[in-house]
């Protein structure tokens, strides 16, 4: 079985805008156990549609079309498909009632130009589109059956969901393939370790499959597997489960697809701890993290951001002649603000950062990439430093943050494994 | 001439992640003269790669590879590219010291997997990749040349501004057409309108090309003009600068494709002013914002993100009483948080933030997308209330972020013009 997805239109093959639905389209079919060979982008070029047209004809059983439905000249996806299958374009009186319906419910005038999206290749099957003015099609050409829709993804993702993924079920006489699956998120090694370390895993079972996402500096493995037997894929999935965690140890911070900031803040919620932040190298970043959680009010109080070393003494306590001695770029700086913040917001934890995120400002001692990272409970308190190679500021600002928070998670698992 | 794009992964065919590479390189591409003709994706299948690489070399005469040139087992290209090709796969010396000398500016100890990635076809160039461990290569396919470059975007976007293009120029014989170009970035209009009013610039000028992106909530307008004769040019990019000021106004917030805080923070150093934040509701994202600028801390001083209503009085100086009797999210209570921040870190301007982001915690008073802005400067202190539609929280904290960046600008453009 083959299923290919072509996108239509100059503002894509233009790169004008990216192409969002062919990857909508793509997980949609992947999760129904329908996985998509290729995707494949051409601008309004009519010749060039009507072969492309044709060739995924012959490659494919099923084909899945967005873009050129529209009312403008050059909206071309109708023309070559009725061309590449021979066809005539003919009025289709449903597609006609189809906008017109729609235009009504706008208390809108139907021109000449909106009733050319009602002209349909003989033998094509309307696909309804109750948002938009456009209604898709269905046609065959030789073996494949082709569904165009319009490239607007809000109508495209309707009609896909309600009519067309239940048409190529039913047309391939597929039964719908369950699937399990799982995604962590791990801090603290590279993709390609990542990738190293989880080779054995595809070796071990037929049919999981595995994909790997960065999104510096975390990586997401997702671990996936059909099946019609759920009794086997639940012992492959929980085989596997144990498996990644003995390859990956505690570099995964969560199970669940979670961004380090919701994993602290589920740990602080059950610890009813409180948090505050000190942070200078990176400048809020991990503030907006924590707060990007709806309800992180519960537990998280405060963010000091000191960019200013005044700041760092007169808002939280740093001592002016701690910072004089040892600079703002120290562990016992950045304790001393853990300590500050914690202490000011009357929370449960306070955590700091003091670091060099570049390009400029860093010396032979402390050079662009280090930071030192400190973190003060109601018993103790501590600093770090660590060195990272990135030379982009924005690369050290993330790493800083997510390596902060990294610290606060083994803490708080700490506390509750006690 | 024909220009093909070819986007290699798991990731990308299964949708797993959005590919925007190919429309990044489009974009490229299109700007110089050379208009792509097909973006073609498909997963990391060794015998699909090899016969996607053979239809290619039928149709194309350049062709842009992403993807696939990493250590694991997964990355595919290479050997893809070299069976099509019908080469062998050499340990290519310039590709083991390149990645060599990237481990070793790393200080990091290169690996097996690391070393399969300076395995190339016979008769590859390698095209560096100064900034991560994968090399590309360029490699002639029947009558077509493919250049392969890794798929993480930051090291594919550095390889083909720096070596790609000019090679492809080289190569096409092409001569590189001129193009004069401007982005605008505007605030406080919708797409949809700013594509209304732009309209009628195309109409008046033959050959001028606007493209509108959308990074929520900023629009950029791209307008470029390709041409041959320098005068002409000029003379439509100059007349064309002075039209969208008219019809876009001080929306326009810059016509050099800066961010909001780039603006900000150039207003701020010219006026040899500081800036201190309160921030409730935006949780520490205009800091954020802010410190991505290299340098900012010469203007920067503090942001106190006070999430709770006691870090409000008690390190801001709010009177407890005044949110007690106006609540937290309230004219008054943002200019007293401007003040605070302003007097803590003794900055020139302090602006504040206080609002209900959502999901939850609107009122019939003070719904979701309601937020109070305060600013203070030396000589007064004011807050503004505004209401925005969006029930998104992540679109909240922006759009609040951007109206509160937006209302200091145009604070700074008065002081200014003074």
């Amino acid at each position: 079985m083959t299923i290919e997805i072509l996108s239509t239109g100059e503002e894509i093959r233009s790169g004008a805008i990216i192409d969002t639905n062919a990857a909508f389209i793509s997980q949609l079919l992947e999760d129904a156990g329908l996985p998509v060979t290729r995707h494949l982008s051409v601008g309004d070029d009519s010749g060039l549609l009507v072969s492309v047209f044709k060739e995924i004809s012959q490659r494919a059983q099923v084909a899945i079309v967005t873009g050129g439905l529209g009312p403008t000249q050059d909206d071309l996806t109708t023309e070559a498909a009725a061309e590449a299958a021979r066809k005539k374009l003919f009025l289709n009186k449903n597609a006609l009632e189809s906008i017109e319906n729609y235009f009504h419910s706008k208390n809108r005038q139907i021109t000449t130009p909106d009733q050319k999206q009602a002209y349909l290749p003989e033998g094509a099957q309307i696909l309804d589109n109750p948002i938009g003015t456009a209604p898709g099609f269905e046609i065959k050409i030789g073996s494949c059956t082709f569904f165009c829709m319009p490239g607007v993804p809000r109508e495209m993702k309707k009609m896909i969901k309600d009519i067309v993924l239940p048409r190529i079920i039913e047309l391939l006489g597929h039964t719908r393939i369950e699937q399990e699956s799982i995604t962590y998120s791990v801090y603290g090694l590279s993709e390609a370790l990542v990738g190293e370390r989880v080779n054995g895993l595809i070796q071990k079972y037929q049919g999981l499959r595995i994909g790997l996402r960065a999104d510096f500096p975390v990586i997401y493995i997702k671990l996936s597997f059909h099946h019609s037997d759920s009794a086997l894929a639940k012992e492959v999935m929980a085989s596997s489960h144990q498996w990644i965690y003995e390859a990956l140890g505690d570099k995964v911070f969560s199970a669940r697809n979670d961004s380090m900031a919701d994993v602290v803040g589920r740990l602080l919620r059950q610890n009813q701890a409180t948090l505050a932040l000190a942070e200078s190298c990176t400048g809020g970043l991990i503030a907006n993290w924590v707060t990007d959680a709806a309800g992180s009010s519960d537990y998280f109080l405060f963010s000091g951001v000191t960019y200013a070393n005044a700041a760092k003494s007169d808002i939280l306590g740093v001592p002016a002649a701690l910072i004089d001695q040892v600079g703002a770029v120290h562990e016992d700086t950045a304790k001393a603000m853990a300590q500050g913040a914690r202490h000011a917001a009357k929370a449960t934890f306070g955590l700091a950062t003091s670091g060099i995120a570049g390009p400029d400002g860093g010396t032979a001692d402390k050079p662009v990439g280090t930071v030192c990272i400190g973190l003060a409970t109601e018993q103790k308190a501590a600093g770090f430093r660590y060195h990272f190679p990135y030379r982009s500021r924005s690369m050290n600002k993330k790493v800083f943050a997510m390596q902060a928070l990294d610290l606060l998670r083994r803490e708080l698992q700490q506390v509750n494994s006690r």
